[in-house]
């Protein structure tokens, strides 16, 4: 699936959401079981349990390479079990010089088979560019991001008078082709939001920081839901550990419902659909 | 090893080589085979043909990702491989916020053990400090970069007068403990590698760029090279690739001794150490 084609698939399901598998192998309910193939059927278990629900699903790459190759191979497996009609999203948050970056496009893309990967603009437009000569794939290009250190560089003002987050949403507008570079953006800072819709006026977001972090839904999408360049929302821990027994699906399922259930109402009732 | 003991390292070899493992699974000389075991034979006859020339390996892992778990098993066994009393870098250049920093730490320092990892500031100080809650391993944070898009951002100026890589450098100093805490300067920046050297006098710097990207040696030995705040200089195409028969690892060898003569001939004329 494409970024083109997501507003087709929040229209049909009339949901934005994007489920997080940061999934960690200490939280697994206990009757799972341990090790990687625990680990392997709580994510199959999660995302058949929210395919109604959910647009889309980000797997966190660190959290499987921390597992060493075994990890590695539970990422494959899990990227192959996603449900159809979602949009796979790889949050590795890569940025490397282009013959690395070119090798990094070939794993995320071609042998795993990911829709999209998040990267990470510091080294400069030419460590990005690599990505989208890759026949397929989308990009989601970190700028301003839901952690507190955000404050540290991304939103430090340069001599332009520019943000350096908003000098990032400029200048990768010269990055082609467009429609596969998209921009991550923190619930948590609806204003900057804005600004980055503004700056990029059609890329679809992928916004971290509802849920445990504090970002506000319905802010957020005021700020940056438009009916040809969505928001994706991602929420990861409070799905995944909505429970914590053996119907930790289930509670999984309700939560992701009832997510799904708050954008729906926000769409119509903002009129953003 | 830790980065503190690289001084004594190089007082002994008469050398700051640090061979990069950029190993192209396309380049293997033909009678090696294919196939990740091929690539990992290819490895261990690098390192051991150079092993008397380099205080240091640094490990792209990119190139082992691209390869999927399998790829993820050869990093693990080219690690376990690398001779002892040299330093092994991830050149993974990693930056998430700090639960998922936390998991690459585990991964690159604990599951891997690595002795340091390369890491990207951009998503600012909260997700670098995790590294160094782990127990042990260095960090190198990308300063400023060897590539051409190194002016797109890392150089533009803040409206503090500061450009951003050395906004970077002056930060990152808050990070604790700060003997842990070193910095990637690219070779094809004598000025800028000083500038860094300057704010950061205690750090060690990792300096890609010589070779085919141009830099040069002499004048980054001469810009950056202190003797308790050394440099380590990459090398990787070069000295990979010397030979493409059977006696690729002898001309690696020659290749790597050639670099570590001129370090040895500039340690001396410059009175570095």
């Amino acid at each position: 699936m494409t970024a083109a084609q997501l507003p087709e698939a929040i229209r049909c399901k009339q949901s934005y959401l994007c489920v997080g598998l940061d999934t960690d192998p200490g939280k697994l309910p206990s009757y799972l079981g341990k090790g990687p193939d625990a680990l392997l059927a709580f994510n199959k278990a999660i995302m058949e349990a929210t395919a109604a629900y959910a647009v889309s699903y980000k797997i966190n790459v660190a959290f499987y390479e921390a597992l060493g190759s075994e990890g590695w191979r539970i990422l494959e497996e899990t990227r192959k079990a996603a449900p159809r009609d979602t949009y796979i999203i790889a949050d590795a948050k890569r940025g490397d010089i282009g013959n690395t970056a070119g090798r990094y496009a070939e794993a995320f893309f071609g042998t795993l088979g990911f829709d999209a990967l998040t990267v990470n603009p510091y080294m400069g437009l030419d460590t990005l560019q690599p990505y989208l000569n890759h026949p397929t794939g989308d990009i989601f290009i970190l700028a301003c991001t839901s952690n507190p250190g955000y404050i540290d560089f991304e939103d430090q003002v340069m001599a332009n008078g520019r943000r350096l987050y908003e000098e990032v949403v400029v200048r990768c507008q010269e990055l082609a082709p467009a429609d596969r570079v998209h921009f991550v953006a923190g619930a948590t800072r609806p204003e900057q939001l804005g600004n980055v819709r503004h700056l990029a006026p059609s890329s679809v977001l992928l916004v971290p920081g509802v849920g445990s972090q504090g970002g506000d839904l319905l802010e957020s999408s005021k700020a940056g839901f438009r009916a040809a360049a969505p928001l994706l929302i991602n929420a990861s821990r409070s799905i995944l550990y909505a429970g914590s027994g053996q119907d930790f699906a289930e509670k999984a399922a309700a939560e992701a419902e009832r997510l799904a259930s708050e954008m729906r109402v926000i769409l119509h009732s903002e009129g953003l659909m």
